[in-house]
C-alpha cells in the first residue's frame, strides 16, 4: 500500500528542530489553537508530512514532556491530520550492556511497554504495563538502523526496580513518551513505530541529564538523517504493508 | 457568580455508576465516537451536568485507568461540554497516620501533585511534580468533608521513594488520574477541584488491591452522596468565586 499521510510526534522543540529544517516544513497555526501544542505541515515526494510537538509549559517556558503531553499531542494530530502512520521521533537512554552507543538510533521492535506502571492485580499487571504492538519495522531493515523494545516512565533517572522491569520486559531503550502515543494511536486504529537516537548511557553511570544535553545535537542530527531516509523509503516503495 | 454546567471526569465504571444513578444522567451516545471514554449527562436544578469515564480497553476489558487515559477523557469532555468547572470523583488511597479511615471523602485541597514523575534537572523537578493550582475547596466547607492535598502515580503499590515523595509534597491522598485531570484542565483555564473517597488505607500494612476491592462500594456510595451534596451547593449558592 502506498502510504501518503504521516505524521511525526516529538515531544522537545530541540529534536524536533532539524527534523523541521531538513523537511522545510512550516508551522500550522491552526493547529492546537489555545493548547501549547504546535504542528507543522509539507511535503516530499507526494508525501503530506506533519509534525507535532509538545509545546512548551506557560508558567515555566520548559518543555512539556512525559506522557500526558504525548496523549494530548497524539490525539490532537490524529484528529485534524488523520496519518496513515504515526512516527514518535525522539531522543532515549540507551543500555552499554546491550551494545547500544551514544548516537545510535533505533527503530522501535515488537511492542512499546511502561516499566513504571504496576498494578499488581492478578490479569492487570499486562494491562498497566501497555504492551502496545508496533508497526512491522522489518520492513525498513534495508536502512541498517538498530532495532529494539522501547520501554516508556514518567521519570528521568531510574531506581532499581524499574531498571529490573526493563529488563524483564526486554527494553532496550528508556524514554518518556513511547506508550503514551502508541496508545492513542492504537485507539485510532493508526499504524505506530518509534524511531529514537541515543543520548545517554544509562548504565554508564554518568548522570543521564549530563549525557543528554551533551549529546543532543549529535543524536538529533542523526535523528533527522534517519528520519528522512525512512520518508525517502516510504516515498520509493509503495508496496508497504500497513498492518 | 452562578455556575451551571459541570463535568465530572471519573475513572472508572465502578466509581460512576452510584453516581449516574443518582443524578439521572443518561448516556451522550455521541460522545468520543469510536473511542473507548463514554459520556453522561443529566441536569440538576438549572444545573448542566456531565460525567466522563475511561471506558475499557478493548483487548483486556479492564477499566482504563491512570494518566494517560485521564488526559484524553478529560481532553474530550472539555471540548464537547465546555464545562465551567471540572470535578475529577474517584477512589483513593489514605494515610492512617494522618487520619484517614475507609470511606471518609476528601475534597482537594491547594494543589495536585506528581509522586513519581521525577525529572533531577535543575528548575525541571518542581516542573514534572505538576503542583497544579485547585479551585478554591474552602468555600464548600460547610459540607464538613475533609481536606487534603491529592498526590498523583501510575502506580498501585507505593515503593519507598514515592511514599518519601508524597510525605515531602504533604499528599494526604494516593491515587492515579488528579494530576493529569488538573493539567489538561489548567490548559482550557476551566477551574478543577477533586472529591475522592478512601477505598484503601495505604499504611495499613494490608494489600491495597484487596483493601480496594473490599471497600469500593462504601466508599463509592459516600462519594456519591457528597458530589450530590456539592452540585446542591453550586445550585443554591450562586455567588460561588470561580478563580
Amino acid at each position: 500500500m502506498c502510504i501518503d499521510r504521516i505524521t511525526f510526534i516529538v515531544a522537545m522543540e530541540a529534536e524536533a528542530r532539524p527534523l523541521i529544517r531538513k523537511l522545510s516544513l512550516v508551522e500550522d497555526e491552526f493547529f492546537g489553537v489555545g493548547l501549547p501544542m504546535r504542528g507543522w505541515t509539507g511535503e516530499y515526494e507526494g508525501i503530506s508530512l506533519c509534525l507535532v510537538t509538545n509545546g512548551k509549559d506557560r508558567a515555566t517556558t520548559h518543555d512539556l514532556i512525559g506522557t500526558e503531553a504525548a496523549t494530548l499531542s497524539t490525539q490532537l494530530a490524529l484528529e485534524r491530520y488523520r496519518p496513515q502512520m504515526v512516527i514518535n521521533a525522539g531522543t532515549a537512554g540507551g543500555f552499554m550492556q546491550k551494545g547500544a552507543r551514544i548516537g545510535d538510533v533505533y527503530l522501535s521492535h515488537r511492542e512499546v511497554v511502561y516499566h513504571d506502571h504496576r498494578v499488581d492485580i492478578p490479569g492487570w499487571e499486562a494491562h498497566s504495563e501497555g504492551h502496545y504492538p508496533v508497526w512491522d519495522t522489518g520492513q525498513l531493515q534495508s536502512l541498517h538502523l538498530k532495532y529494539g523494545v522501547v520501554s516508556t516512565g514518567s521519570s528521568l533517572d531510574m531506581p532499581e526496580g524499574d531498571e529490573k522491569r526493563i529488563h524483564r520486559l526486554g527494553g532496550e531503550l528508556k524514554e518518556m513518551e513511547a506508550a503514551a502515543v502508541a496508545w492513542v494511536s492504537s485507539l485510532h486504529a493508526v499504524p505506530f513505530f518509534c524511531v529514537k537516537a541515543v543520548t545517554d548511557l544509562v548504565d554508564s553511570g554518568k548522570p543521564t541529564h549530563e549525557e543528554f544535553l551533551q549529546n543532543l545535537k549529535l543524536a538529533t542530527d542523526h535523528l533527522s538523517e534517519a528520519c528522512l531516509e525512512i520518508i525517502q523509503f516510504f516515498a520509493q516503495n509503495p508496496n508497504i504493508r500497513l498492518k
